[in-house]
């Protein structure tokens, strides 16, 4: 991994200004724009503007920058929709459902007959099995 | 809306210690712990502290605080579980499948066999609506 721009990425092409895009917003860390395929109208992407695959390996000042906009983001395009509800999705990894391998945040606007349905299986932990996974990931933290 | 703690939110009792949790990560701005519903294991949560029904009302210093642990806070998940994906999901409004009313990020490592699965059917912009909804959102953004 590196924060140089990848010269095979599309969404670095995009930021550099190479591939054409609907912008919405841009500042110093990251870009705002249409995605091409939307699942609705007002459907953005937010990209950090350095190269990085995927959420592990944003470095920290892009990171607070993309919180930084997501409210003021989420606000205009339910205000432009009317929409009455905005998921906010990003994948990382082939099996999450990432398709394009730079960082990315969709903020999809939520109207009737949207492209975009779930299936939500959750599930319960055995006894133990919570305290020992919250103790391993807190530990990792408390490493990082 | 307001960011005093809400008597009533589930997630602000637990934020002030009132409902325990399985915590994994807390500083002055936010909170993780494990979903007690997880879709895998290791399936995390992250709130501001403050109260915020959703993320248009999270104001601009937990967002920042949000955006900076997210890249911690996945690789620690993705090391502890192994898993080779992650889906970070942020629903809001009922419509958009909302269930607590503060503000939260999914942190969902993506295991064979786990419970989340998608529709995803994009559309496509016809002529000029893309322009027009860009210019929509550009200018929502700049009033803001």
């Amino acid at each position: 991994m590196s924060n140089e721009a990848n010269t095979d990425c599309i969404f670095c092409k995009i930021a550099a200004g190479d591939i054409p895009c609907h912008q919405v917003y841009s500042d110093d860390a990251v870009l705002a724009f249409l995605d091409i395929g939307p699942i609705s109208a007002g459907h953005v992407l937010l990209i950090p503007k350095c190269h990085c695959d995927s959420i592990v390996d944003l470095p920290a000042e892009a990171a607070a920058a993309i919180g930084l906009v997501l409210p003021r983001l989420s606000r205009a395009v339910m205000e432009v929709t009317g929409a009455k509800g905005l998921n906010i999705l990003q994948n990382n990894g082939a099996c999450a459902g990432q398709v394009v391998m730079h960082a990315h945040f969709h903020l999809i606007p939520r109207v009737p007959d949207d492209g975009l349905g779930y299936r939500w299986n959750a599930g319960k932990y055995g006894e133990g099995e919570a305290e020992k996974i919250r103790d391993q990931i807190s530990g990792a933290l408390a490493n990082s």
